[in-house]
């Protein structure tokens, strides 16, 4: 618990607990009763379901479809692909008995889907004609945590995972990076977290993948988030689950299969993102509500003024902005303001009985230098879809300049510790992943990605002084 | 499989392997690895999202909001309602080892969630002014199936639950009608089901409730499908999880809960109220596709037709209409309708070189007596939403009309049993267990609800000759 019972621990004096505090007192999280699991609360939930809006269309309008595959999965599935199989064991869940017996082979509960959608594959796919084969699905997974964190990680989180099917490299690794790029997009316009976008190195590519591909956004303590990636898996499952089609020219042919996710997981990275010490700080996109009308008044000017606040709600509302108004009449209006701060909203409006004489009301944003502001009534519903456009863009901006602010271009392992205790180092680095251990005991950074945009370069090691691989530097950061 | 590659075996023949056949060949589903689980195929995915769309819209108008709880629940949190424990127990999947080891307590994947939200709520609610807490979730559950049915009972399915608690009886029971008035709504105006509202019989409520309520429908065997259940729980919950509040007079209150519930089984549903002996007959509503455009003509003829059908489509879908093109040249134009009429596409478009010239189109619809019409292309656009309105209305039509043509109110033995056997008996009864027993021995029909608005009546019950019970007559079916 913070300070006092509304409070949260500033970030500067223990950014964890802040943010354990907040999940927590904002209503976005409860515990639940298995290790490391969560009950998504309302508020939090919705974040969810905006997200999860603004994904599934660009994922639709891209040509893929929904489906969705049992959660139970035969424990020989997994075991088909070697990669796949020793990544994913230390973290299953294995049910044993159903309907009253033990069964004959264990089911797991799935941490991802590529086996039992790579089976499914094999049995759809038989001609080119079938391909590409495209798929979404927006599920559940389990994966036994033994460190959890609210959203950053659950032992059951919620995400979408995409599973294609291709004739070829080359199309299979459009299909990568064209995800890739949608989950920048959403990232960046829905979220208002500026991503690098960069492939992992060998030592953080996924089970079973032959390339992979992420997102990485700083948080306010200077940490990395991946906060999507996208795999190339060559013919690894294509192979593992015999996923061939017959080709033009009459061969039989292995696919080229790619998967790509991401998860609730973006709502801690947006909380890490824009948060302060008075509370979260939303994006006026993902927010649940973008403006909170709060009538002050006792009496019959508190009458009045709730009268005129859900009036003016309606016609927010009719403009297409997400409004609730806050009229707890046993609460100060004090009390309620940072209630809401503590809940992110963007904006406030403030209705007293005086604004109400003036037709006016005040405007307050969640963050930023323009203080506070008062706007007539009759024109609200024009002026306000501008207003959270503009807060939208401050808060990426605010963020880019973060960002920016705390990335070091380094050539020395001092200047390169120096970087990594408060944010990133872009360092040249040999590509051996004894030296990325060595680089992980010493200081607890790992390579985050190879950016893609990142200029030709070449030189020595910044830890061990061997040649650098790549051609470009690399992002060094701790993360979560 | 039926009597040839791309046909199903006719109702009369086997209702049946009509079904199990038209699940497949519609891909709308896959058999799962695990026993009695379903793959959701992309086809009948985007049934499942329109039907959701359709009821999520409607749960959050009427003041609900969607929360997600754990998939996992200990053992312990069933044990606390007898009865739910009791009604669940056969059915449960256990988890009992993860991350490596065995667990202290094992783990059940949710077969329902009353009794993890019932731990949160008494987390949540302390004050009268909590109340009423209306939460809803979007989930899979897995019930261990013994004799699966594709949709109709799996072990796993996807659902909605719709959770609330409140200060009193009356106001939960407000409640449980609302939800079963909203799946009566969904059912009637979304999938042109015409459902009977009404009231379980004891033996027939759900696992812990003092009240259950549900939705019937008629499937075109005369059978009849539950498809939606909303239950007042009495304080059975509340005592069991201690779910207790602050009353205005300052005194500790229990509060009274509900639960209510629509699943993937509704799809079961449509494909059986609707379908016939060429396949699946969706209502536009739920329709992936409400329009199938099918260009016609070789070389040239085939290049003018298919920009012709695009152009139309790109019109149909700015106009609302969700529309597919067709163009399988490798396939014959007749193989191409017979495919849509078996995926069941409310209306297929025929656009050859013929009707370019004469700047028409042909239209056809899935069912009834209007036969093929030509259509001005130009003005499609605004004709075929109507047309799409008058077919779901006439969906919704027909199935009533063999509903009521199948439901025969009876005060004998003789005609009970012919009734039962080929649709509805509408029949006193005396409520008595042992009798509603006797009666599902001999004939395998059960008594699907008390109607809510069933006439006034009484008399001898049907089998066993006492008195009547209820106070009108019950709706007596074979179910699903």
């Amino acid at each position: 618990m913070g300070r006092d019972e509304r409070g949260v621990t500033p970030q500067q004096e223990d950014f964890s607990a802040w943010y354990n505090e907040l999940v927590t007192k904002a209503q976005l999280v409860d515990r639940g009763p298995a290790k490391g699991t969560m009950v998504i609360r309302p508020y939090g939930y919705r974040l969810w379901e905006l997200l999860q809006d603004e994904l599934d269309r660009r994922i639709k309008d891209t040509g893929h479809e929904n489906a969705y595959f049992p959660l139970l999965i035969p424990e020989s599935y997994l075991r088909r692909e070697a990669d796949h199989v020793e990544g994913f064991s230390p973290e299953l869940a294995v049910v044993t008995h159903a309907g009253g017996k033990e069964l004959e082979e264990p089911l797991i509960v799935r941490p991802t889907s590529e086996t039992i959608i790579g089976e499914m594959m094999a049995k759809w796919i038989s001609s080119h004609r079938d391909l590409p084969l495209l798929l979404n699905q927006w599920a559940n997974v389990v994966r036994w945590e033994l460190r959890p964190r609210m959203f950053l990680r659950t032992t059951e989180f919620l995400w979408q995972e995409g599973h294609t099917a291709h004739t070829d490299e080359a199309d299979a690794m459009r299909e990568t990076m064209l995800a890739l790029d949608l989950y920048a997009e959403v990232a960046r316009d829905v979220a208002a977290i500026p991503v690098v976008t960069g492939e992992k190195t060998a030592g953080e590519r996924f089970a079973g993948a032959v390339r992979t591909y992420t997102i990485e956004g700083m948080m306010r303590d200077g940490k990395a988030l991946q906060a999507g990636t996208s795999h190339y898996m060559g013919s690894n499952f294509a192979k593992a689950f015999d996923i061939r089609y017959t080709s033009e020219a009459g061969q039989l042919e292995l696919c080229h299969t790619t998967s790509w996710g991401m998860s609730t997981r973006m709502i801690g990275g947006v909380i890490m993102t824009h948060g302060d010490d008075k509370g979260l700080v939303l994006p006026p996109r993902m927010a649940p509500y973008q403006v909170i009308i709060v009538p002050i008044g006792r009496g019959e000017q508190g009458v009045q003024t709730s009268a005129a606040a859900r009036e003016l709600a309606g016609r927010l509302k009719a403009a297409g902005v997400r409004t609730h108004v806050d009229d707890r009449a046993q609460l100060s209006p004090g009390f309620r303001f940072n209630d809401w701060e503590l809940r992110g909203a963007p904006l406030r409006l403030e209705l007293g009985p005086r604004d109400l004489e003036s037709g006016t009301v005040v405007m307050a944003r969640r963050l930023g230098d323009e203080g506070k502001q008062s706007i007539p009534l009759s024109s609200a519903p024009e002026l306000i879809p501008g207003v959270l456009e503009e807060f939208q863009a401050f808060l990426l901006r605010r963020a880019t300049e973060f960002r920016d602010g705390h990335t070091v271009t380094v050539d020395t392992w001092d200047s390169f510790t120096e970087a990594v205790a408060s944010g990133w180092a872009l360092a040249l680095h040999c590509g051996d992943p004894a030296c990325e251990a060595d680089i992980k005991a010493k200081v607890a950074a790992t390579p985050r990605c190879i950016p893609l945009d990142g200029a030709p370069e070449s030189g020595r090691c910044v830890l061990c002084g061997e040649a650098s691989a790549y051609g470009k530097r690399v992002v060094f950061g701790r993360a979560y």
